[in-house]
Parts: C-alpha cells; sequence; structure tokens
C-alpha cells in the first residue's frame, strides 16, 4: 500500500486491466477495455470503399471516432450532438486515436479500405484516450482477422502491436497511469504510445502546473516503457483466447 | 417454436428482459436494460436547478436524451455529433422517451430540479425505444430514492411505474415486441407506453405496408396491455432487488 | 351551442373546412386549406428525379417540409432559418406528413421522381399537422394529374385518399378537431390519419394529464372515422370543382 | 400596350399594387401586399423589450426578418432552415428592410420596444424586396396604432412613410417597377427606397450586364420618384380603409 | 488642413493609397492594399476547374470571399469560424467584391476556370469593401497574367479596371473616402464602384441619418468619379513597377 | 551548405527569426513574427471581465485562437468560417497555444480580465504553432505592460518567457525547425514548447513514418533546448527595442 497515490498503487503500478472482446454483436471487432473504473467500448468498422481522396490509388485508411456518454463523467456532459458538433478535445483525442492505430497498419495490404475505430467511453475516470488506444487495437486486429478470412487476404495488414499509457508526476512523484483523482491534481501529464517493438509513436506531454525537467521526463518515458509492455503482454493474452 | 416469427417466439411472447441496476458508477441511476439483442444504458442524472422557464415556480422537470453508438446498429452509422446535430429520428424518440417518464412524475414534489435520462443504444435489435422507456423508468426510481434520502423529501416523487412495448402485424400476425428482422418487414408497428394502472400514456401506431383496421388495432393493444404488464412485474423485481 | 367546447361546437363538429386550389401559381399542386383560423398553405413539387439512394430502382418517393410563419402564432416563434435549424417538433411533424402521404401513393407507378409537400403555417389555431396532411393530400393530387397528362403515364400512382384529424379529451368530454383554446388544456391528444376505406395510418395519442382508458380510446377513434370521413368528402368536393 | 416589355406595360407604369390590411390575425400589424405576381405577407410583432444592448437607454428598435416558401419560386427553392441557415441574399435583403423602416420612427418616441417586420413571400414575380418594404410600413403602422392606443404613447414613433420600388434598363430602356422576366434580363436592376418626402434612404444599383452611364442613373431615379409617389399613395389609401 | 473632417482632408481628398504587389509568395495574385489605416490582403487564387453550374459550358467564374481579422478593428471582434458561420455583412460585402470584379472579366476567355479573391482585413479604419475591391483588382491582373503566360491564352479576360471608393454627408457637407471616425457619424454612407470607362457597377447609398436629396446624390457621385479616377490611375501605377 | 536539407541549413540551425511589434495599430499588443517564410500575426486583446466560470474568484484567463488566411497556403484552403466552424487541426493548436502562453502567467496578479492570443497565418511555411506561441508571447508581453501602466498592477502577471519550435528527424537525421519542405516528408515531427529557465511545457511528437527511438529523442529534445534558447534571446532583443 502506497500512501502516496490515492489509489495506494505502486508508483509504477497499472490499474487492473481487462480487455472483453466481443462484447457487441454487430461490430467487425468489438472490445469492452478497462483501465480500473476506466470503461471504453471499441468498436472496429470495415467498409470496402477507399475514402474519396485514396480512391484508385489500391491503398486503405484506418480512421477513428471518440465520445463520451454523458454520464460517464462525475457530473453529467452536455451530449457532443445536442451541443451540435464536436468540441476541441473530443477531436483532439480521436486524432490521436487515428495516428496511433494507423502507425501498425500496412495501408498497401489493407487495400481499398476504411476501418473506423469508434472509442466510446462508458464510464471515465482518467486515461480514457490511453485506454481507447490500448483497447482499439484489440478491435482492429479482430477485424482484420476477419477480412483476411473473408476476403482472403495475402498479407496481414497489421504490422506491429500498439499500446498506450499515461505517465505523469503526481505530487512531486513520477507516477504511472493516473486515475481521474491524480490527473486532475497532477503538474504534469503524459501520454506515450508506443509499438511492441520499444519504439515511440506519440509522445505528448503537458506541464499542468510547474514546467517539467529533462531528469523528470526521462523517468516518466521509462515508467511508460515498463507499462506498455504489460500492456501488450495483456493484449497478446486476450487475443491468444 | 412457432414458425411465423423469424426468433420462433409466440406471437404475445416478449424477449428475455434483464435490468441491470448500478452498471455505471457516476450517475445517480444507472440500468443496462435487455430486451433480447437490444441493449440500452439509461443513467438518470439529477441537477439541483429547474430549467430557466420555471424558475421559481417551485417544481421541477424530467427530460430525456437519446443517442445511438455508430456500430450498435448492423451498419456503421455515423455519429450525430461529427454530422453536427441530432437528426429528425433521434428528435423523436427523445421527445417521447421525456413526455413518457413525466408521466409518472410529480413535478411539485420533485421541486426545483431536473432530472435528465439518458438512454444511449449499446446495441440495437428492434425496439430501442421501448426499451429505453422500460430501462429510465428504474433509473430515474433509484435516482429518486437517492434524492428522496438526501434532502429528506417529504413526498415521493414517483407516482407509479411506466414501460413501454412495440406491438405489431408481421406477415398478417399480430405479434408482440417486434425484433428488427420483424420490425424491418411488418405492416404495422405501433410503440404502446403504459402505466401500472392500466392506463394509456402514449400510442404511435404506424401503418408500414397496408393500412391496419379497427380489430387489428384491438388485437396490438391486447398484446401491448400483456406485454406492460409483464414489464411492471420485471421492473419491480429488479427494483427489489 | 355546446357550452363545454370554448367555441360551442359539438363534441363531434369539426371547424369549418376550407380547401382552396390554385392558391399560388407555380407550384404543380397549391391548396391552402383552413381548419377554423388555422390556415396552411400547402404545394407540391415534382422533381424528374429520384432520390441518391432509389436512383436506377425504377420508383420515386414523396417527401414532405413542415413551417409556421413567426406570427402564424399568437406569440412571435423564431424562425428556425434565423436560429440555424429545424426543431425536433418541426421534424416530428414532417416526418409524420411525409409517411402519411406515402400511404396513398403507387411508387412504382410515380417513376423517379420526387413529389415535395411543403406545408406552412399562415396562421395556427390548433390542429396545423392534420390541415396540412387533409390539404397536401389535394395538392398532391393535382400535382400528379398535371404529371400523368403531361408524361402520359399509364397508371394513376395515387391509390386512395389520406385525412387526418385531431381528437382528445377536453374537461373530460371526447371532442373532436381541438382548436389551440382546447389544445393547450386538454388531457389528452390524439392525432389519426385514415385513408378512404377506413383503414389506420397513423394513430398519435398522448396523454398530457391523466392517462386514458381503452374506452376513452375508443370513444375518439370512433369521433376520429366520422371526421375523417366529412374530411375526405371536403377533399373529393374541391376536387370536383 | 407596349411591346417592349413583357408585360407589355409603359415603361413607367407599376404593377397593380394591393395591400390587405389584416390578413392574419395574431400580428399587431399583418398585411398581404402585391406587386402584380409577388405577394409577400408583412406581419409586425411588437415586444415589450428593448435588446439587451440598448436596454437601459429608454430607446427602441426595429428589425426585419425575411423569408420565401419553397414554392414561391418558378423551381423549388431549398428550405433555409433545412439547410440550416439563412443565406447571403436573404440577410442581405432584410437589412435592408430594417434599415428602410427604421429611417421612419422615432425610436425614443417608440420607448424600450422592438419591432420585428417578418416578411414571407408566399409567390414571387421580381421586385419581392420592395415590396415587402413597402408593406411592412403598412404593418408597422397598424402596429404602432394599436400599440399607441394600448400603451397611452404621446408621441407617434412614426415620423413619415416609406416605399420602395426597383427600376432598371431592360433591352436598353429605362423601366419601371421590373417582374421576374425582365429583372432575369436586364443590364442594370436598381432598387430604391424613399420616404414622402421625397428624400433618399437606399439606392443600390447594379450592372448586371454593361456599366451604367449618369444620364442612366437619372432616368432610372426620375423614375423611381414617380412610383414611389404613387406606392406612397396607395399606402395612405390603404391605411384610410 | 481641413476643419471639418477629423483628418483635416480636404473634403474631395483621398487618404494615401499604397498597392504593394506579390506580399505573400503562394497566391497567383497577392496585394496589400491600404487606404489610409485600413489595411486589407487581397490574393487571387485560379483553379482550373469551373463550378459545378457551369461545367461544360466553356466560361469560368469569379468570386469572393471577405474576412476580418479579430483584432482588425478598435475592440475585438468575434472571429467568424468559432461563431459557425459568416454573418450578414460578411455575405453583403464579399458578394458585392464578387459581382464588382465580374464586370470586369470576360468569363468565355477565362475558359472553365474559376478565380477567387480573398479579401482579409488586417486593419480597420473604414472603407474596408472599397479598399478590398481596389485591391482585388490589382491581384487579378496579376494572377490573370500568370495565367495567360502559363496557358498561353489567346484573348486577355481582362476587359476594363474596377476601383471603389466611399463618398458620403459627414456633417453636412459631402466628403471622398470616409475614414472610421466619419463614417461612424456620418448622415449618408454611399459605396461607388466604377470602371475605367466612367460607368457604374454598383451605387450603394444609405442614408444613416436624414435622408438624402438628389441635389446632394449629385455631388457625391461627382465626388466618387473623380475619386475612382484616381484609384484607377494608381491601379496602373503600381501595374506597371 | 548543409546538402541534407533542402534549405541548406545545418542540422540545428533556426530559420531567420523576426519578431516585429507593433504591427496593427488597434491591439494591445500586435506582433508579426517570421521563421523563415512563415509568417504569423500574433495580437493580444485585452478583455476586462473574467470568463463566466470564473466570475468573483479574482483571477483572470488567457486564451487563444488560431487562423489561417485561405491563401497562406500552397493551394487554396478553403475559409473555416464558410465551412461553417473550426477544423481538428485548428482547435488542437489553439488550446496549445493557449495552454503555453497560460504557463508564463500568474492569473492571480492578471486579476479578473481575459486575454484572447489572435494567432492568423498570413504565409505558411511549416511551423505556424511554434512561430505563433513564440509571436504571440511577446504580443502578451507588450499587452500586459499596457495593462501595467494603465491599471497601476502591483505585481507583473508575467512569470517567465514561453518559446517554442520543431524538431524532427528528415531522412535519418534529426534537425531543428522544419520548414514546409521537411515537415511534409519527415519520419518523425515534434513541438516542443519551454520556458525560459530550461523547463519543459509541453512536448508533442509524432511518429508519421517509422516510430522513433529513445535515443533520436534526446538527440531532438537537445535541439529544441537549443533552439529555444536562441528564440528566447530573440524574443528579449524585440522587447528591448
Amino acid at each position: 500500500m502506497n500512501p502516496s497515490r490515492p489509489s495506494g498503487r505502486a508508483s509504477d503500478q497499472l490499474r487492473t486491466v481487462t480487455l472483453e472482446r466481443h462484447y457487441t454483436r454487430h461490430a467487425e471487432g468489438s472490445v469492452l477495455v478497462s483501465f480500473g473504473d476506466t470503461r471504453v467500448l471499441c468498436t472496429a468498422s470495415i467498409e470496402d470503399r477507399a475514402p474519396a481522396w485514396l480512391r484508385g490509388k489500391g491503398e486503405g485508411w484506418v480512421t477513428a471516432e471518440y465520445g463520451m456518454l454523458p454520464r460517464a463523467t462525475n457530473t453529467r456532459t452536455q451530449r457532443e450532438a445536442a451541443r451540435g458538433g464536436q468540441g476541441g478535445r473530443t477531436m483532439e483525442i480521436q486524432r490521436l486515436i487515428g495516428r496511433s492505430l494507423r502507425a501498425c497498419v500496412n495501408r498497401q495490404a489493407l487495400g481499398e479500405r476504411v476501418i473506423t475505430l469508434d472509442c466510446d467511453v462508458l464510464q471515465a475516470d482518467g486515461g480514457t484516450r490511453t485506454a481507447a488506444i490500448t483497447g482499439a487495437y484489440v478491435a482492429l486486429v479482430d477485424a482484420v482477422n476477419l477480412l483476411m478470412k473473408r476476403e482472403n487476404l495475402k498479407r496481414n495488414p497489421i504490422v506491429g502491436a500498439v499500446a498506450a499509457v499515461s505517465v505523469g508526476i503526481y505530487k512531486g512523484v513520477p507516477v504511472l497511469d493516473l486515475d481521474y483523482a491524480e490527473d486532475s491534481d497532477c503538474d504534469t501529464d503524459m501520454n506515450v504510445v508506443m509499438n511492441d517493438g520499444g519504439g515511440f509513436i506519440e509522445v505528448q506531454g503537458t506541464a499542468e502546473g510547474h514546467a517539467f525537467r529533462r531528469g523528470e521526463m526521462d523517468t516518466m518515458l521509462a515508467l511508460a516503457e515498463q507499462g506498455i509492455g504489460e500492456l501488450v503482454a495483456a493484449q497478446r493474452a486476450a487475443l491468444a483466447l
């Protein structure tokens, strides 16, 4: 029991991670991912049509959309559809998810198709975007496997695994996988996306309070590398079932 | 086994109904309702503030919003937030849910508060609006019970139970609780909302194919009365847990 | 003189109904319908092009749009175009009008064409949607007759007549064709759309106050059947001129 | 019979002008104005509240909104409410109507009120904005007279009359009050708004084809002065009824 | 030094006019125009594609868009993109700029191309639309010259010069080229667009205070003719560099 | 001359940076910043009113908006105001600028005021967001200095300097301050925001091609630290004039 974190977790300890495949039945891939109390439904939908700007080029596209149910949060958030459009935070997150997942796809091997990853937060407790990326990867693999079987693709368009985690500095201490209590009160928050080869796909660090130093950054990156290793293992385990 | 319905159900047979309370943790009421493969997450959120047009009148309001996750459906539906607003079907449904639930609330007893019922379809297989009404009632009761305890209300603002079911004429035969296979191929589709005293709150019948006769209407209404009786019993059972 | 209704009408008495054809000159059909002080301009516009989703299928479409001039109402209502879009009530009504009129059209016989019925309320006194349906039918017939003459169609795409009326329970008494004074103070309001063969196309009943009983519903439906019979006669008389 | 104009009118001849007061019953002023086949319903609505930016200054405001029913035109025009907002042409016209009518109102004498002039085109045949201004003036006077009676105002806020007409150069000849056939095929189109004292309130001339010369402008302005004299007389006659 | 104008200018004196070509490097034409402290960046962009409604007709189109940086004005104006659309004033101005520039282009000689003139106000001090038209003409000529060289056009699509200036009645005196101090306090404001042959393309005069008389109009038009003569000379001089 | 970069710059060489203060005259701070051919106009506007959610808390806010003139880019980009709203990229950038500048402001010392930083790209050649942050800082300081003088503030709300630069891996080599030719063809692109004390405020790195390794990241961060040192010096020099 670590007194310095509200949850009592050790500084380098992830929350309990679960990846429940086939959570809904219509989508080609459908995964309910939980990082502790954060629960995100990730579906992968295949459309056999390239977007207009790629037509005739023989390659596909992977994109993402993100949403939050109005009462996924502690107090009710206005529904974006009722407000007339997606806000800046939503757009930023769904662009991040899309870029991250494209990093593990060979778009030539995918052919003229679009895969849309819908990540909808059913319950939020910090880290929704990193949970979304981690779960969307599993949904993507399920969808691509179905496609390969159905269409008899020659090559697997998936060229690696992708997972994401947040790290930050909470009450002066670098910690892994911030929950909402930490996230809303930390000095620095950094989202890290990596592949299973240890390469970085995205690093987005923001000083919420005081600016962070190179040494702190190095510690946070090391925590992220460790956490992502565990998440990739959890993805593999889920896909092996 | 009834050969005339795709599911083999008898004409007067509901799908399996489940009402899972406390499905998410932030909302004052949170229920996952299933009518067979149709699954809707209904949350009730209390705000201690009357809407502008009721301020100072000493009474409250109950309203509803409805949404469908993009891949709740067989093929992906565009996200309304991305399209820039709620469509006509969504508005029609959420207005229906709001009116239905207001019918069982004493708004003076509620006091200057707003309860918002968010009904989000995780998986669709026909009857999402009737499942939403039936589940939202349970979420509403949970929220009001919490409120009564917390605020020491003198009177219970809930003055009855409300449930809803669809009936229709499928291949010439009046049937109860249409699933998607029936709904997309029926002659008449009627949504009925009733209270636990056997009174009608809403009746919305539409001839999709040939116009329906008074006799057919009478049979459909009788099926609805029976089905709603079973749904009210299921609500009571769930609330008794 | 009936003291129980503000207008003094008998319970089963329609307001004065007029159907003025050729009210404006550009539209293929143009009818000013009055139900007492409610006045709706209904125009039918033919476009020789199926909507995208019907192209190449050899069949047509009938759709409706509804609007209310800002000062059709007792106090000025904000213009929907200025507010940036159509509200929920407008969408609900125009979807109802469109469904109702499609029920009397053979879309194969129409061929790859769209007929748009624009129903714009010049003056409102309750029952605008039922007046709109009743008037739009006459505009539709005028437009189709013009089309048959112009295009030498083999079959008449109109397969019956459609009319609509509201019924309700006002101060405990079932009444026909509610005006605004009744509509804003009634217990139950039901809009009924029927064809000239006595079949039901739509039934939309809402308990505004206490829930209504089967017996009340039966009385209301009987009033509606009678009223629609008179409206269909008025349509025939107008078309015979 | 003048062979040079499609209508056979003389160069300096207005179309038949009618001003039908009390056309609808809810608005404080309601006038159906016709310039030949152009018919515009003008209503004046009084709100006893200054706009936010004038509050506490003891003066009022006069504003206008313009709309066109979808089938007022020869082919159907998409409804602006359905398109999601008012287009540039609509905004330009309603700003012109508002400025023109404010020119005949003493806003101090009006007090903290807003009068909104809604001008909705039921049928279009050229000159809708000039007909709207001419008709809206009569509706405004009716509304102000009602207000003066009701509120016992000391001074009449109306300080003159305002009317408008179009002039143009059609097939080389300056003409008064262009109809649609002329408007869509003219070299120059000029809308002129004047008061009853012969002063100019707005002049908006546009060369559609070749640029116009000072001499042509002088002739057009003289035609406009004559036409507006006749329109002001028609307004007086209508108000005297 | 003229005491009657805030700037001390003579009644018939333009502000200092500069036309800086090639102000930015990507556009086919790019001009920073200054009328005193009013500075507008005008770019001309060529697209080798007719708009949909002109396709296959062998002719092109010239259009304009207008914008104002949020702090071009004395107090910050909300960004139109953030507000969700262009306002009425913006639409009115960009429609005027587009019409004015089309008046000097032979659209057949242009071929199936669109030239878009973007006029963005960097700093506003009255007369932004007249500066925009005057500057956009120079940007248009630069773009067309580039096009003629690049595409080896046979005929020059530019058939004349176009410039614009405001005139008005300030403290009872007709003056040329109103700055903001005059514009916000004048009785009449008139924008005049002319070609280099002395023909009028647009005249838009508005009485802000008292209505203006024919004699005043004649004086204003004479001032405008003189001012535009000087502006056309400035355009020629800039293009000769 | 370095053959490996299109511009011939050394790997650790910034483009020519200029900061032109008082570029426009209305804003409290107005700076034209150039990073080579990238030119961004940054204005700071002070409003003496906290946003609604901070009212009565005695502290202020700093926010940013970002825009791009339609022809700032190589081919014309559609105007966001005409498209009906700001896109995801714009929102992402303006949120970044706002967060970055808030990191150098003591919001208590600012008092109940809002400072809006408008960053409008006149010409784009890569690195518009880093140029915007670097220039907006200078505009912010000018505005705050004016405010301190005008309002006699006791404490300076500016608590440090903030500047930003991009780094990336271009053809395998880590380079500083990517221009458009590099940006559109690089493997990794990282935007770094730092304060003058060497602390990190934001780090946003994206692998466009292959994932980047820790070693590469370290080199990029070192380049950024050096570049930002030079930018802070340029800011100081500009503010000393």
